[in-house]
């Protein structure tokens, strides 16, 4: 395209978007707002200005260097909030070590990211000494201590944080440099392969807080995040960027609280006592906060809740509606940064009880602003916005993950065709809401339709006799794939025709077609589960296969 | 800085920012609001989007191409934001043409601009015939009407903007491009020389739009513009992009309310019969509103006015608040996009009472995210945030024209130091508010120190006898400069030494220093004027020159 494109002064600055304007918010509104650590300790936006600064500078006197990666392995804290600042602004690379990897997988992803320094929390000092002779780039190691008297004689530290802290100046004159430099990097697990790292640039983190600002408060039928609120995260801080909020909620100078390990007891405390107005969490954790002794007791009318990472069951919707809770539903992963959609309640949907609401705050939302969102169906061609439709999301958007780091095959195949696949099916309603479906690995593609291996356990486990079911597509000559039922009966009395009998009903009102029934159903004593619970529908088609 | 940039996947899309984007939000979110014209005309966002695509369209057929610039001479209307999105959207540039120039000055922005379509509303039309023959780029008009039945016959018109609409297709592919092609220019008057051209890329639009929007609604102590908000700008949409609001708001898919030619009793009307809650305009528009007959008798409980262009008085603005309005003050240029600075009211202040709030909502405000805002003294250096010291203003922001088109001398003055020179001069208070003093070319420059005219302007006023007064430098071989005042007294009762003596009282108070006292005090007839009424202080000095 021939566009206009005039010559700038020479002596005009183009302005590059980096961290360090986010940084400079700090303060600048509502200077006497606090950063709360558990309750325990608490800093001014004036204190956490110095001491991100006082963060660089003892940064570069352990040897760090842009261009250099450092690692965090930490709990929600404000020192690892003061790292997403002082290590990007310094130019070096943000690692967020997930700490829930196997020692092998840290291990891997440790080398892979090249790793130069190591900020490490007391508790995950164990893991070091287990894995650190496997670290090949590592130079050194920074201690994160919550006072704990006892320090590892076999881990050799540059030195304390608050003592490196408190060594240095409160004044660091923070460069500029090309806004495409990496600020932040973190892997993410398939259930295939290594980990792959995913990497996010400063004009990509820049662009995802300016836009979830507006998207967060602008909207009065999303007013979640306002410089009054009180925000806690409960999406830990390692997991893609904690969703992009705290670097949202530096900008706009609110009062935050960081709750160190995730306690559900210690959790619901801290949104009573410091009046949490908002928070976002998957939805274990916010069963785990309804059910635990506290929260048994603990009312939580002034607390909204954005959910993610997984679909919001209707039941726990209910309760934590019922707690006084505001729930709201959004979408993203790690290769987005993460925000793509997020629950918008317009003035129709405003206007019906909340119990009308739910069945709209447990969707996925709308697409977000700047996200451009499609759904392609198995021939390739846009699937209709009607409800009905299924097809794979793929997005663009200002800030998605460019590639995967030194893994030249899968990031092509991330971006086939120009768009990035998320390997998630869904429908679009015609209001523009999205309701996901399936991934699109476990996903049965049946004489070229596509059927939700999880709308079919949802089906199967509505009857009475089945306590748990997995579907998988196994592959069939004639229509490609067919749907293959793992259930677990209550009791014995139960069978395959009884099942397929259950769910000819769902065929007559509509819901699924014939093709959907599985053919095959068995009837099992356990189903094979991932070390993290999760169904693993790669065992049962090895075993299928086997 | 030897940062680290990753190689991207070949296939994957950088995402260019486009204003296009921006139009992707309109009626994703509330699809049933509406964009109003005078009262007159109603369309909705899904109508919105299908014109701005008709107007494509019918840009295309008239010839215009990516790169070609596009001029359009309205009253604010919802045609004039169709242009907003449709012109830059094809690549081309929107050139905003200023109508309340001199024709000479119009026919002058219109050759150096390049202009060859011309989209003009009927009450333009007389001036395009008297102009038309010394316009040299333009190959077309295209005529906005109201419905007024006389069409020039002088002019040659390709249609009429409806009847084009009406024969195009409502669909529109709008290409990626560089976000750095320019979007949108315009041209700023300076007391000496020809017009100026400001140019903006589709990246700075979007980056104005994105921060625009968590300004304006996510800030507690600024809750202007939400969705739920009804908008109509008072600034001509000519004039900077109406302050870069209606982008937000098609953003946020707002009740849009567009008022034609500016007319106070038809403004008040509109604000009243459509329950409008923000607008924007500078103070003497907003006197001609309290004053006008239905302004008079009309309250404005539940409208928020952004006061810019100049300094709101406290007696308007005591008016204002008693009449209901709600004021904030923000600050820009022409070169600025324009937001620089904009009230925040952070929670002490919101805690006072209404009165003594004013003091903050009529200063210039704090500083804007993404904009980093000094001042510098006439040695150069910095100046405290004392409230006291005062320095030019400059900025670096992304969204500030990156020259004058076609003057490579002035545009290279504009950015000395890699910094945008305001010419305004300001002190900082401590809390961050900033508070403008005077242009830097009437400041006089009086032994090392910087005094403002303006101040002694206002001290001089203050004298009883004193109708008007004028306050500019005069060379001094000792000084540099010295203070003159030209004062038109009430009575002939006043002379010189009397006025000396009643500024010895601020000097006794420490408000001004004795330098501060003008030498030389001529009582006159008359101030020399410029063609809008403000005090011309370029004649002056050359009165006293000559």
């Amino acid at each position: 395209m021939p566009t206009k494109i005039l010559p700038s002064a020479d002596a005009a600055q183009a302005y590059p978007l980096l961290i360090k304007q986010i940084f400079a918010s700090a303060g600048r509104f509502e200077p006497n707002n606090q950063i709360i650590y558990r309750g325990e300790q608490s800093f001014s936006y004036q204190q956490f200005r110095d001491r991100v600064q006082q963060l660089a500078n003892a940064m570069t006197a352990a040897g760090v260097q842009a261009g250099d990666t450092v690692a965090v392995m930490d709990w929600d804290s404000h020192r690892y909030l003061e790292c997403y600042f002082a290590i990007p602004m310094l130019g070096a690379v943000l690692h967020h070590v997930n700490i829930r990897l196997s020692p092998e997988q840290i291990a891997y992803t440790m080398n892979h990211a090249e790793d130069k320094v190591v900020l490490v929390h007391d508790d995950f000092v164990p893991l070091i000494e287990q894995i650190q002779n496997h670290l090949s780039t590592v130079e050194g190691y920074i201690r994160l201590s919550d006072g704990q008297p006892s320090v590892s004689q076999k881990v050799e530290f540059i030195g304390e944080y608050e003592a490196l802290l408190a060594a240095e100046s409160p004044v660091c004159a923070f460069p500029d440099f090309d806004e495409n430099s990496i600020a932040t990097t973190f892997y993410t697990t398939g259930t295939t392969g290594n980990p792959k790292g995913v990497f996010f640039s400063h004009r990509q983190l820049v662009l995802h807080t300016l836009n979830m600002m507006g998207m967060l408060g602008s909207y009065d039928g999303l007013p979640l995040l306002r410089s009054d609120s009180v925000y806690m995260p409960i999406t830990p801080m390692f997991h893609v960027h904690a969703w992009g909020v705290p670097y949202v909620a530096v900008m706009l100078n609110v009062t935050q609280v960081y709750p160190g390990r995730y306690e559900p007891d210690k959790l619901v405390g801290l949104i009573r006592d410091y009046k949490v107005t908002i928070s976002h969490c998957v939805p274990t954790i916010l069963q785990m906060l309804l059910s635990c002794e506290t929260g048994q007791k603990t009312r939580l009318d002034n607390w909204k809740v954005l959910i993610g990472g997984s679909a919001l069951p209707m039941g726990l919707a209910l309760a934590a509606t019922e707690k006084g809770a505001d729930i709201y539903s959004a979408y993203g992963m790690s290769e987005t940064c993460p925000l793509l959609t997020i629950t918008h309640l317009n003035k129709e949907i405003r206007a019906l009880p909340i119990e009308e609401q739910l069945k709209y705050r447990t969707l996925t939302g709308v697409a977000s602003n700047m996200v451009d969102l499609t759904i392609t169906e198995p021939d390739g061609q846009l699937a209709d916005h009607d409800g009905t439709a299924v097809g794979e999301i793929t997005v663009q958007a200002p800030w998605l993950t460019q590639g995967y780091f030194k893994e030249l095959q899968k990031q092509e195949e991330l971006w086939e065709g120009g768009r990035l696949h998320t390997g998630d099916v869904a429908c679009i309603h015609p209001d523009g809401f999205i309701e996901i479906k399936d991934r699109i690995k476990d996903v049965i593609k049946t004489g070229g339709e596509w059927v939700s291996s999880i709308e079919l356990e949802n089906l199967i486990s509505q009857h009475p006799a089945v306590a748990a079911v997995a579907v998988v597509g196994v592959p069939d000559t004639e229509w490609g794939e067919r749907p293959y039922a793992m259930v677990v009966p209550k009791t014995s009395e139960v069978d395959a025709a009884q099942i397929k009998q259950h769910l000819q009903q769902f065929v007559s009102s509509g819901q699924i077609t014939k093709w959907s029934i599985p053919e095959h159903i068995d009837l099992v004593d356990d189903i094979p589960k991932t070390s993290v619970g999760k169904i693993n529908k790669k065992a049962i088609r090895e075993q299928l296969q086997a």
